[in-house]
C-alpha cells in the first residue's frame, strides 16, 4: 500500500529527544555543569505523571523525563528498560497528510487520532514496530 | 570536582541520532516512503562492521545502522536490546575543554583519548552511566 512520494525538503526538523531518567537533578547536573548546556525550563505534566526539564541544543532540544510515580508511562519504561532514550519527536510539514500515509502503509499508531498537547499542538505517536524500534512522535511544523 | 561553567549558547547542535536496525532496507522504506524523508547517502564502515544510511532532518540527521555481521557493536546491541535508539551525537564548541571537564567530573569515557573518524573529525563516547542512560558521542563543532 505504501506509495512513493516526493521527499519534502527543509520543513522537517528534529524537535526533541525524550530521555527517561531516574533523577532530573542528577541528569541536569551532568548536562549543565559538565557539558555546558542550559535548562530552559522545568514543567510537571500531571496527565503523564512526569516532570520534565527541557534543554535546548541548537534547533533541537533534549527533554529529560522523570516519573512522579512508578505507575506512569516513564515509570514503567524505567522498570523495564532502565534509563535511556525514550522517544524522538520530528516536526513534519503536513501532519494530516503524514497520518494518512502512515495509515495507508499499515503503520501502527499509538493514538489513532492526533492528540492535543500543551500549547495546543497536535501530535501522534508511531509504534516502534514500524520505525526500527524507535518510539516516534510526530508534530506539525510551525 | 564538577565546577559550574558558563553555558555556551549557540554552538551546540544535535549532530545525529544513531538507530540500530535489523534491516536498512526496511527502515529506509519507512523513513523515505511513509515519512517523506530522503537518504543522503549509504556507507559501509568496515572497522565498525556496520552499514549506514544517513537521513538529514533539518540541521540534524538520523543515522540508521545495520550490522554486517552479528559479532559487531551494533550486532551485539541488537542481540541484547533489539532495534532502537543506539546513541546521540552532540557537536560541542570546544571538545578538548569538554573532555577535560568530563574527566575532572569523574565521568567515564569509552575512548579516553579522542578517536579520529571518517573525514578526520575527532570524537569521544561518554558512557551511559553518566548521562541518564544515553550513549553520548561528542564531536567538535565546525
Amino acid at each position: 500500500m505504501a506509495q512513493q512520494i516526493e521527499p519534502i525538503g527543509g520543513n522537517f526538523a528534529l524537535d526533541h529527544l525524550g530521555v527517561a531518567v531516574s533523577s532530573l537533578e542528577t541528569a541536569v547536573k551532568f548536562y549543565e555543569q559538565t557539558l555546558g548546556l542550559k535548562v530552559s525550563g522545568f514543567e510537571t505534566i500531571a496527565q503523564e505523571k512526569t516532570k520534565v526539564a527541557m534543554i535546548p541544543v541548537g534547533e533541537s532540544r533534549i527533554e529529560l523525563l522523570e516519573p512522579t510515580v512508578p505507575d506512569s508511562p516513564i515509570g514503567r519504561f524505567l522498570s523495564k528498560r532502565g534509563e535511556g532514550l525514550h522517544h524522538i519527536c520530528l516536526r513534519v510539514p503536513d501532519l494530516r497528510a503524514t497520518i494518512a500515509r502512515l495509515r495507508a502503509s499499515g503503520v501502527q499508531l499509538i493514538n489513532s487520532e492526533p492528540a492535543i498537547g500543551a500549547g495546543g499542538h497536535e501530535y501522534v505517536f508511531v509504534h516502534p514496530r514500524s520505525t526500527g524500534g524507535v518510539l516516534l512522535e510526530l508534530v506539525q511544523s510551525a
